[in-house]
């Protein structure tokens, strides 16, 4: 698991002691842990051991980005059932190296057990580099709401697996492994955003969150938010909305952030909406009609 | 799990967010993690949910002093069958917030899912408070070998429980809860340790990896060695050996640790045996008749 890795300079100590030191130049640890658990937050039916691996961290390490922290390490803990053949054991640490090394980080330490389902723990660490940690609680009416990264393409491809096909693999490659947008998040925090979220549960539910711990209401605007014609296309073949997977699609991990309207946007962010007084989200000034809670696989 | 409870202040930002903060004041973090599976790690016939809970952070928090670091936190994930009673979880909770405060620290966050199995993943932080890490790696030849905490009494506990005895009460409830010596470890940090590692896998089988790590031989004097009477009076009723249990016993998370011979051993140490050239951990001289491999029950 991470024996013959190379671990970057911020790996102070690796595996093989009791714990593992990892640097922490701010003073501060940025941290969140996540447990998965196969047929439940994966399938092996649908994923490969490798791509499951990617996205166990990859979820992680977005919530690190949300913060405005950059990454600096993961531990992981791995539950295997005794038949688990080894291969699927070795294509699972590879995937995670690749999505940590990625990012920057290496795999730290960790612990394997049996376990009666294969279970994966990830913590990952994270660096705010001097910065405050941009939380869900500080949007304000008047600023603007932005996204970073993809949106509906996980849900696009949730819904091909469902209906048992394999392509096109633009869109099932998403939902395999999604590419958060790592440094799109410090870039936010560096710009002063005034809140973050990682989107997991949904566009609509995630700035739900936002702004119910801030004491606002968040509106969006269609005309801004882009549809992908890959996804029009899909979801015409699928007799499904493109516009609902965008809105709703959850796991793609994009970054959702709000910033005071008097500044221009970093780089990696695009405006979708504003915030107002008031509570809850509306698109376009009215509610959504449709049930807008992702439903994550399981 | 987390909300309610009282946050100490190294938690500078606690549960709510994509991820805590922790202060990590020496610009450094010590992290382990271990990952726990009911009826592989833990017996709810045995012990009750808030004595699992206990031991779950134990555990954790024992590597952390083993490195010579003061604790300052930790984030539990919890996956829980659909069926599980709420007051398990409930008891759980309480029992890992008692052993947590009892080490002056919080539970940061977490995550709580759906799981086939009862399965706790737990991930502890600790402060070097500008010492360096006590490896595994730097016993010396000339090294005196000392023990802080208990050990055999788990071993006895289990041995109790494994013939269908509820007690007596001492040695059951250290095979359900440990109590490792956890400011025992950055006081031997700060006496100059040259290597410490925590009994989890029994006396003979840690000194091992101290011994492998370093390179070096080391002899336990048995002499030296205190046989609690209790332990005795046990280890009689059941037709054991008492010493047995304290040279190979695990999971009573003691720490074991070598120091330079010129100086006095911090307070809560006691001398066992010293670090000699060669490899191999001998007893009074001889090598070990028994297996002295712990098996933690699975």
């Amino acid at each position: 698991m991470t024996s013959d890795r190379t671990q970057p300079s911020g790996t102070l100590l690796g595996p093989g002691d009791d714990a593992a030191v990892l640097a922490a130049p701010d003073g501060r640890v940025v941290t969140t842990t996540d447990l998965l658990v196969q047929n439940v937050h994966f399938r092996l039916d649908w994923s490969t051991p490798h791509q499951a691996g990617r996205k166990a961290i990859a979820v992680n390490l977005s919530d690190i980005a949300a913060m405005g922290a950059v990454p600096t390490g993961l531990l992981v803990g791995l539950g295997c059932p005794p038949d688990l053949p080894t291969t699927v054991v070795d294509e699972l640490a590879a995937g995670m190296w690749e999505e940590a090394h990625g990012a920057g980080v290496g795999i730290a330490g960790g612990d394997m057990v049996t376990a009666t389902a294969l279970t994966i723990s990830v913590t990952a660490f994270g660096d705010l580099q001097g910065r405050s940690p941009v939380t869900r609680s500080g949007a304000r009416p008047g600023d603007v709401v932005a996204v970073a990264g993809r949106l509906g393409w996980a849900a696009a491809g949730w819904a091909v697996l469902g209906r048992g096909f394999r392509s096109p693999v633009a869109v099932v490659g998403a939902h395999r492994v999604p590419e958060p947008p790592y440094a799109a998040g410090p870039q936010a925090a560096a710009a002063g955003a005034t809140s973050m979220v990682d989107v997991s549960d949904g566009l609509l539910a995630d700035l739900g969150h936002i702004a119910e711990s801030s004491g606002v209401a968040i509106d969006l605007r269609t005309d801004l938010l882009e549809i992908p014609q890959r996804l029009v296309e899909v979801a015409s073949a699928l007799g499904k909305d493109a516009r609902h997977w965008v809105l709703t699609g959850g796991e793609d991990q994009a970054l959702v952030a709000t910033f005071s309207a008097d500044q221009p946007l970093p780089e990696e962010w695009m405006a979708i909406g504003s915030v107002t007084e008031g509570h809850g989200v509306t698109v376009d000034g009215a509610e959504y009609e449709e049930d807008p809670g992702w439903q994550h696989w399981r």
